[in-house]
């Protein structure tokens, strides 16, 4: 039909040949049942078991290439997996079963003068394109979330994780034969080449979807170069904004929580910005409980004057994604020099306000572009299990389609069922 | 802070300075009251009757220019305004004053075990990016959509209507100043190169979303080279399968009022597929009733056979827009034949089968990938106004954020609120 369908015709790479397979795969899972897609991720948790052994001597072999390669302790922790980590992937499986299918959903329904019955229902997107870094469990969930929500996959993944990543593909596909489900359901890219990466952003006949798992710079690779349509996640440059009538512990222990339970994520807070009246009278406070928890503190010149360890924030502090015991701290006049610090440099991920005024909490709410703005609760809530819905595929960034912690839902689409008996127009 | 925003702050051009001034506006619009935004509208509708004459003017220069070009008449057509028209965009926004406004709508409400009670509100997406062709009604039509949903709008109409557009939005400037909105809500491009729109499909930073409307070939170009998030609309390669136990009487009325009761329009039909037993039977009687309407059939070997004045279909028949009188007809030995056809050639648009059975019916529903299914029922109700939305952007043909003609809702993205007294992970 189209030029591009043509020269990709004859194009027979690997990418190619498995997105061909994934989507003829998709055409099977869209009518399998709640049922069988539940025996399916049964048996992949089955057989994850089964097969530990092979997994962990595949997964030895990464981290060992790793090791010769320099790979940091960080990364190599993030690459290994060990029987407790096969175990929650197999648990996990286990429980995504228990989870609502969105697919069949009737959401509206209705009828129009004329006679016709409507009805909106959710069906699969189709094929999802999965781009992530090391972690090999990405390979098990990715793979499942997608079969639970009747999508096929085509998982590209990191070089370093290739032997894990292919051993656990091995497993799934094992697992799939002794399922109603196709085996081609899920395919694993074995050229991590940037090249087959850069074909898979322009691979729209046969994508619906991609979803890039990793750093800021991987997403924003992957955003900058799709033309398929691209679910963007990730990057939070998380603020807390203290009011003036902040709770003076609250406000502490909430700063506090969002900084240092788990610098590494995403809905970690990153710069705290304080109205002056609050920062007169408890200032010092917040610095030294931040300080206690060793972390380092670039601050604006009201803020330095405070404390001697405050190292002065730079223009791009107010942008940076610290993601470790790091943050900026700057004294604001007012809710709206708050807002609009963080609508000029946040990533309209998570932002919290902590105040006793309903008046700010309003406007807060209203003003900030955030995919989920917090009254007196940390940013650390950002989640897909934290908001009950069992299950996350990421969490997005983006305006269309879905927006915050993504559950199954953001892995259907819709389709309008119309029903007549002989209307024309 | 990135890169890319720094190169862009150097470049001043029309594009960018426009962009930027939308953006802001966006902030102030997204906190804008419904009664605010339907008091710009109808200043909007009275100011397009009091300059009437002035858009006529202008008007008038694009449709002289467009004929000393040898513009076909029906693009003329589409181009030229007169007072009927310009009363319907008028009364269109008046309209869309009585329609529901979804910003700040609360989807979803529920409490967590912790204590955090979370809400999902409705909210404006922010800037969108609107590219379309010659018709100056586009120009109306998606600025007071836009506005409706608190949005801001960048346009980037057609070359040859561009005394038309620059009119049409001063006039709406005009009455935006009457208003309590920001006049910057909505801004059109002058520059109407390829340049300028090739730095639009780029510009992430300011445009949350792309919405092409017009040709097949545009809407491509937008999908095939845009970073910025697409609102794909528009092609529609529409079927009609006429099952083994179709009314006659019933199948030839639909199948002549799809392809012939507006055959430019995205949701007419394209190709009829028929079952080989109703072939057998009824199909002479099909294409004397569209030879009868003047309609040019293309037919596989079988249809050839049963009338002197069918063409041979080739392979591109079946993937051809004709928007025309001309059709593509095949026969097919079960609905399952059907289905494969309709997932291979088909653009996903609008998909109808005429049938008593409901086994059939069921396959049908089920299997065929496309925004809308319909049994019994023509495709040319595929249409927001069709399906009760009372407004309509496009049409759209993409899986994710929208499918199918889209209201007003798809002008909106959502956020999350959170309440809570302290909480920390």
């Amino acid at each position: 039909m189209t030029k591009i369908f043509q020269e990709q015709e004859t194009d027979q790479s690997e990418l190619l040949q498995k997105a061909k397979k994934a989507k003829h795969a998709s055409a099977v899972l869209a009518k399998s049942t709640t049922k069988q897609k539940n025996h399916a991720l049964r048996a992949i948790s089955a057989q994850l078991l089964e097969e530990q052994a092979y997994i962990l001597t595949e997964n030895n072999k990464d981290v060992e290439v790793g090791r010769q390669n320099e790979m940091s302790e960080s990364l190599v922790d993030r690459l290994k997996l060990d029987e407790t980590r096969i175990q929650d992937m197999a648990d996990a499986l286990i429980q995504l079963t228990k989870l609502a299918d969105p697919v069949g959903e009737v959401l509206e329904k209705w009828e129009r003068p004329n006679g016709l019955t409507m009805s909106k229902i959710r069906v699969p997107l189709g094929v999802v394109g999965m781009i992530y870094e090391a972690r090999p469990n990405v390979t098990v969930d990715a793979s499942s979330l997608c079969l639970k929500t009747g999508n096929a996959v085509v998982l590209r993944g990191s070089s370093t994780a290739i032997h894990s990543n292919k051993a656990i593909v091995a497993v799934i596909h094992r697992a799939l034969e002794k399922s109603e489900l196709p085996v081609e359901s899920v395919q694993l890219l074995e050229d991590t080449s940037r090249e087959a990466a850069s074909h898979m952003f322009k691979l729209n006949q046969y994508l619906d979807v991609l979803i890039p798992r990793g750093g800021a710079k991987l997403i924003q690779t992957v955003v900058q170069n799709s033309t398929v349509p691209v679910l963007e996640t990730g990057a939070g440059n998380c603020h807390i904004y203290i009011d003036e009538t902040a709770n003076v512990q609250m406000a502490i222990d909430i700063a506090l929580n969002a900084k240092t339970q788990r610098p590494s994520v995403c809905n970690a807070c990153e710069s705290i910005l304080v109205h002056q009246a609050w920062a007169d009278k408890h200032l010092p406070l917040l610095l030294s409980a931040l300080q206690d928890q060793h972390v380092t503190i670039h601050g604006d010149e009201l803020v330095q004057k405070l404390s001697p360890n405050v190292i002065a924030a730079e223009e791009e502090d107010w942008g940076t994604e610290y993601l470790g015991l790091e943050v900026a701290i700057k004294i604001v006049g007012d809710v709206s020099e708050a807002i609009e610090h963080i609508n000029t440099y946040g990533t309209k991920h998570s932002e919290a306000i902590i105040s006793k005024s309903s008046e700010s909490v309003d406007q807060f709410f209203m003003e900030v572009d955030a995919a989920a703005v917090y009254h007196n609760a940390s940013t650390r809530f950002t989640d897909g299990f934290e908001f009950g819905f069992g299950a996350e595929i990421g969490i997005s960034t983006q305006k269309l389609h879905a927006r915050g912690p993504m559950g199954l839902p953001a892995l259907t689409s819709t389709k309008y069922i119309i029903r007549g008996n002989g209307q024309i127009k």
